[in-house]
């Protein structure tokens, strides 16, 4: 396993130790928390998440009006766009595929190349970038929200009276939102809360295989997404670590340099943050470009391109089973209603 | 008035001849029916309505898998998208204003033009629209449909078995889903039905003046879009009236011939369907091209431009404060949840 210098985490000690063992036994495996966590100046309030409900909800945020945070992270299905690339305003093609939203709020740095280090950071985004929303300024979406009137009592509610309908407050409320779009309770989390029923023979194989062959040295803790690690420190990884897999050259695996966009740190060419495995069937297609079509393609991708082993067809159909279990209940949501607009608000 | 040959229903004998008595004396004001009407051939049941909000919410519906049915009918706001004209797939403009789909279960028309004769008729339209959702057939939209299995079941629960994944049924989904959208409750209905708190004194005058200077003609029954009639017989009407109103010009409100277009009937040049009037805060900005902004400004266009009346800053405003009172608690509705997709559906 080839680590990457200081901007990748120290794996856990010993961690790949157990994985030969019957996956129920092995330490490592861990349930997805009820709860997902807050930072201590934005803790999550019923009032926060019903107003950033709205804000996600809203394609007023976007400089056409036909935009919003839902558009590339549909929660009415995976939290992505089932594109390989999202499209933005006036038809644009974004060149990296959208990571889901469910269960964003139990990564530890936000964006494929970790650019942001908290969801609020990463609500911040998207807005005024000219390929997604397109507005010009964070000052003009905030503008555009102040506008429509009826904002106003939802920003209060939730954040106190005075001068609160602020940028950083509508960040805030995002991220309360996406803080309550996790998925525990898939069959995984139950089989390792105790109930052996919860997987299948065959998911139970996948299991043990998915740590034997090694994807459980990065795609480990609640999220799959690595170790818990403070908000704002990303577990990184190079992919790929094995550039001469056939793999690489058939979907491009390389062309994009990743977090080296971030950072210019030659080290951090072709650097990534690693991504969680939940709710992998809603989320096709896959990898940071959405090149690969099929879950078993993916599972065949990774461990050639960056464990160097070619997997037997069983092991490809147990690991499939296995991710298939970490599909979890989606929250039940009611829609928001949005407040209504002013006319003069969308041009042509 | 001017009505228009065989295109153009009989208004109401008689109609005109309360309206400048109290309005709550009027015979002619009507509540809005808390169940909306439905075809022989497509009752309403509750998994109809399942599948129907499912498909509506699709966007995968669309050759670029971006635009649903709720792209351009936001139910999270008026039905409507708060833009001028909408923008489908490619960010291609329309020449219209999106309509609202809330209370269209109550038009016996579909589209500006009346061109289809039902909600079903209407829902195979923007699917193959290629400045709306692109795709190049109902054929393919079903396809499309059928490459998503999590869809069967649910086809299944509302259709019976066999070969029900079909572009009828998903149209009669859609359109069961659509009479559910329906907004009884406004302060106007309450007033009607003889809460005669409901309305403030001003909405109460607004009222009088929406009957006495002849908006009530055309803009009557209880959901405002005409009298009830069959489905499929229209109720147009010629807008302009009265073609050298400053506003024709300044609005460009002659620029589209609307249900000529349809039927290429000389006659039928400026002719349109009677729009319903109710949530009309949530709807700006106004007209079949989207060109008017607020509703103050909606209410002068129109009684110049089809009554040839210059009204006062307070008939204005009376009547705007009365339109006001039409906007309805809107149905409470939960998320949808959609079925997994195919990670090769969609292309860049």
């Amino acid at each position: 396993m080839k680590t990457n210098g200081a901007c990748i985490a120290i794996l856990a000690a010993g961690l790949l130790a157990g994985g030969a063992a019957r996956a129920q036994g092995a330490a490592q495996w861990q349930a997805l928390p009820t709860v997902a966590p807050a930072p201590a100046d934005n803790p999550t309030t019923p009032a926060k998440v019903t107003l950033g409900k709205m804000l996600f909800f809203d394609p007023r945020l976007s400089s056409t009006g036909t935009v919003s945070c839902f558009s590339c992270h549909n929660v009415m299905e995976g939290g992505d766009d089932h594109r390989p690339v999202s499209i933005g305003v006036e038809a644009q093609r974004g060149g990296r595929n959208a990571p889901t939203v469910f269960n964003a709020a139990f990564l530890s740095v936000q964006f494929w190349d970790g650019r942001a280090a908290t969801l609020e950071d990463q609500a911040k985004g998207p807005p005024v970038n000219s390929i997604e929303m397109g507005m010009k300024s964070l000052t003009q979406v905030i503008y555009r929200i102040r506008r429509i009137p009826g904002y106003r009592p939802y920003f209060e509610r939730a954040f106190g009276s005075g001068d609160v309908v602020t940028m950083d407050n509508a960040a805030k409320a995002i991220a309360a939102y996406e803080r309550t779009l996790i998925t525990p309770g898939s069959a995984y989390d139950r089989y390792v809360q105790g109930d052996h029923s919860a997987l299948t023979p065959q998911q139970v194989r996948g299991m043990d295989a998915f740590a034997a062959v090694g994807c459980a040295s990065c795609h480990q803790g609640p999220n799959f997404s690595g170790p818990p690690l403070p908000m704002g420190q990303g577990f990184f990884m190079k992919f790929p670590v094995y550039p001469h897999s056939p793999y690489v050259a058939k979907y491009g695996l390389m062309k994009d340099p990743g977090r080296y966009d971030v950072t210019h740190n030659p080290a951090d060419r072709n650097v990534w943050r690693v991504p969680g495995l939940r709710n992998l069937v809603y989320t096709a297609p896959y990898m940071h470009n959405g090149s690969v079509k099929t879950l078993p393609e993916a599972v065949r991708v990774m461990a050639s391109a960056q464990l160097n082993r070619t997997l037997t067809a069983q092991q490809v159909g147990d690991i499939v089973a296995f991710l298939q279990s970490l599909t979890g209940p989606f929250p039940r949501q009611t829609m928001p209603r949005l407040p209504p607009t002013p006319g003069d608000l969308l041009g042509r």
